[in-house]
């Protein structure tokens, strides 16, 4: 494992001792948001300490530690405080609500860290025995509860398999481009040895420092470079997962007519049908060159169009991020510390991240200049894009110190049609803000909402909202509960999807069965009963 | 229907009254054919006529017919012998053995032509209720034995649903480049249609004038453009099928993290878990410019290097065909009627197809051309590349003059990666010629076998070969099957796919569970299951 988890923040995010990436700026942003929400002062509400919170019982008996013991080495069968608090939750508002206050209803009652697929496979087939669960976890950055330990009411206890000790890069087919690699790899150790060889996965989701390979492929991640190196499931080739019935290897060929291909099952199946113990994926080289630009248009609308024109050119970009009026706003009153932020909010940031050769990248520079100029887009030039990509892995710092003050902030995110985008974005913009006003805090009390397009496809594209408000201190869990459903009943209404790349978990169990259709969730629900016909791996989660 | 199937040759390729595509150079051909395989002169074997032929007996009770009368109109009910014949089989050699002899054992008992989704479906709950197999049947042009009408052991009769009335284009949003077209649409009417409108799908199959969008889907087809327009299970954005569990809509996000994506199932089931009843596809603005050139390279190693580079550095190609000595070499002396032929094989022809806007056709022209100099590629200019795409649906042609001249000829498929691309390549083609010269009609008969990569991914690409020999007269089949086996052997044991985009259906079926693992196969089985508890739907294919 690269990372000592004593040094990460078990209840919030990143490093303990991470510096706080508002710097000197910090007294004028607080001031600039306890003016914007309504709430000033803001209020302060710190984390509750672990060493004061009771964790629940193990219900393992110590039979079954024993034999858990026996199949791996002891120090890799833990069951301290620390270790089963890391592991009771991932990283989502809804999580951090629940740990912040000490309620850890839901704490692993083992925590294991198999070394080979082997052990994993072993590991899977005692819990099979014993009907205990099975939760897989990588870097447990999941934002939807996929990593919670539930016992999906028929097992007697649940143990966390964490994959990080399997984190070696197995080979390279340099001529083909395709790595296989083990699953619980962290983002930074995986880039690391493949740039060290000239290549690159080129997948940075905005966890990527703290989630793993197999975390990225389960949930059907995309990292920002989406629109040149991929979501999971398309640069993933094919995995080994270790299930109840045994370890299975799926499909691996550039392409096959051999039926349906079942790798296409393994994404997207969070855990619920076993462990992916590793996997082939796709690699790049490493770009030669990479260009980070800023444009500013006078609208989303016409982000939108240069957007869409730009996907269905076939213009190669690595990412186009297209920032709403209320974003950019936001995200400039951060910067500023608040100053000029009174004044209304009229213009869109774009960056557009271009990678690769340098033939390519000059080629698709022109290009999309030509049709960013088009639509009215204003080029900035490299600093708002260079600035971005430096910072690009800080802003999910920025959520502990909200909830230190009383704020509450979440994102969710969905993909539409290019002919229904506009109409989505107002539509679950205005029921973001409608929901968070019927559950104010108090009155005057406000919320900021606001989105981005960042992953495009000739079709369509993804919509990632952000909002934050002042939390309703004693109902802070209802206030969650009813703005989440308001918006996720109105993406579903509106043509979108559930998720575009943060996966199911148990947030959105409640709307899967209606996008999927009755049909399909019975094609879901026969392969888990094929592979894991006892429930026991990741209950409760997806189906 | 936009094609009168009265003027297809029902036991062959093609219009009945296509003219010769040797022209004026047959004698010279047909000379050197005869030369090369070592019989001289070739005998003439006519395919019998279906006059003489004697169908089965339909194993439908008048009742069945009667009820089948009253969910359709009468004249939607077909059972004439013309209709029955012509859906007897699809078009692979090992069918063109069966019809040509007269052997017409699987003929449909009834052959349907639905209208709607509605009726597609009341056709298959009738089914499932009198125990009656249902085949979709499109254009028909399987190669792998994909339409023919099996009972599968435990059905009564069988079916046949022609979908080739559900032919319309229901409607197209321009704005997100995606069309929602009824299944039974023949290429070039959807093409039509949609080129009327200044879009294209781009799919372009050798079967492109007589297959049909949903028998495109199904097998998980692929166009010559590939490289641009993607193989079907690419451009396929979601479909409507009929099972026998109702009506299913797949999901049809441009991006979704709302689990396994079960449109992926739907692409490569070949029939066997409903029918296709219209599908939404990704469609293209109609290109700009196209480009097509030869090139030609000293070996298929220099040519497979360059062509890997062109695909792994991001060139924006449409196609890349090599061919490799021997087919260079085949089709040169089929061009020239056999003059120079007697000089041995020494280069290998590259086609190399540009598509899209002029500035991306321009750059990726530019970039195309250093990569296979880079690699000593000669440039031949656009005459070779104009000429395969004027003569590019004509080749299979070939085929009825040859079978009615003691030959047989077939092709096989396969994908594979990169770094093992030249050595699958070598093995199976040596393979194929082992196997012939072991099934040899007689001493001094010999076999050509050749092959081409067309279809290329940034991990590996296609290998197509194509066999010619001498048919045994005497055992046919059994020949056929013998060298069938030895390829699908060796391409199984050396690390490619069954097939890449031909599909299992009967022929495949026994290396399908190899590929596969017991694992998949057992998935497979229980997505069938779930959706055709009965085993109705084209039973004995795929699984």
């Amino acid at each position: 494992m690269s990372i000592d988890r004593r040094k990460l923040r078990w209840n919030g995010w990143g490093w303990v001792d991470a510096p706080d990436m508002l710097g000197d700026k910090a007294d004028a942003v607080w001031a600039w948001v306890a003016r914007t929400v309504g709430v000033d002062p803001l209020p302060s509400t710190p984390a509750k300490p672990l060493a004061k919170i009771a964790l629940p019982t193990s219900r393992l008996e110590s039979g079954a530690v024993s034999r858990l013991r026996d199949l791996l080495a002891a120090d890799r069968v833990m069951t301290d405080d620390y270790e089963r608090a890391f592991h009771a939750r991932g990283k989502s508002y809804h999580d951090l609500l629940h740990v912040r206050a000490g309620r850890i209803e839901t704490a692993p009652d083992a925590v294991l860290y198999p070394t080979s697929s082997d052990e994993v496979l072993a590991i899977i087939q005692l819990a099979a025995r014993e009907n205990i669960a099975v939760i897989p976890f990588g870097g447990g950055s999941s934002v939807v509860g996929g990593v919670t330990p539930l016992t999906g009411g028929g097992c007697k206890a649940v143990i966390t398999v964490d994959m990080t000790l399997m984190d070696q890069i197995i080979d390279i087919d340099e001529t083909s481009l395709v790595a296989n690699v083990q699953a619980g790899i962290y983002g930074p150790q995986l880039e690391d040895a493949l740039q060290a060889r000239g290549f690159t996965l080129g997948h940075y989701p905005q966890s990527f420092e703290f989630s793993t390979l197999g975390g990225w492929i389960a949930p059907r991640s995309a990292g920002h470079q989406s629109n040149k190196y991929g979501k999971a499931e398309h640069w993933f080739v094919s995995a080994r997962v270790a299930t109840p019935r045994g370890l299975w290897r799926t499909e691996g060929f550039p392409g096959s007519a051999a039926g349906p291909q079942l790798r296409d099952i393994v994404a997207g199946s969070e855990g619920v049908l076993g462990i992916i113990t590793d996997a082939v994926v796709k690699i790049h080289r490493a770009p030669e060159v990479k260009d980070y630009r800023g444009y500013v248009f006078s609208s989303f609308e016409a982000g939108i169009d240069a957007t869409r024109e730009m996907m269905q050119s076939g213009v190669a970009t690595a990412m186009i991020r297209l920032s709403d009026l209320s974003e950019t706003f936001f995200y400039n009153a951060l910067d500023t510390g608040g100053a000029g932020a009174d004044a209304p909010a009229v213009f869109c940031v774009m960056l557009v991240g271009l990678e690769g050769d340098k033939p390519e990248v000059g080629h698709a520079l022109e290009r999309s200049r030509e049709i960013i100029k088009k639509y009215g887009g204003l080029h900035m030039g490299e600093t708002l894009g260079k600035s971005w990509y430096e910072k690009r892995f800080l802003t999910p710092y920025l959520r502990d110190p909200m909830m230190d003050r009383g704020l509450g902030v979440d994102t969710l995110e969905t993909a539409t049609r290019w002919s229904n985008i506009v109409h989505l974005h107002a539509t679950v913009a205005k029921t973001i803000e409608d929901a968070l006003a019927a559950n104010a805090s108090a009155p005057g009390a406000r919320g900021i909402v606001m989105a981005h397009v960042s992953h495009c496809y000739r079709d369509g594209a993804s919509l990632y909202f952000t909002f934050a408000f002042p939390r309703a201190l004693d109902r802070e869990v209802e206030q969650w509960l009813a703005v989440k459903k308001a918006a996720s009943d109105a993406i579903v209404a509106n043509g979108g999807t559930i998720s575009h790349h943060h996966g199911i978990g148990t947030d959105h169990l409640p709307w899967m069965a209606e996008e999927k259709g009755a049909i399909a969730m019975d094609i879901l629900k026969s392969i888990k009963l094929q592979l894991d016909p006892t429930n026991i791996m990741n209950p409760g989660k997806l189906l």
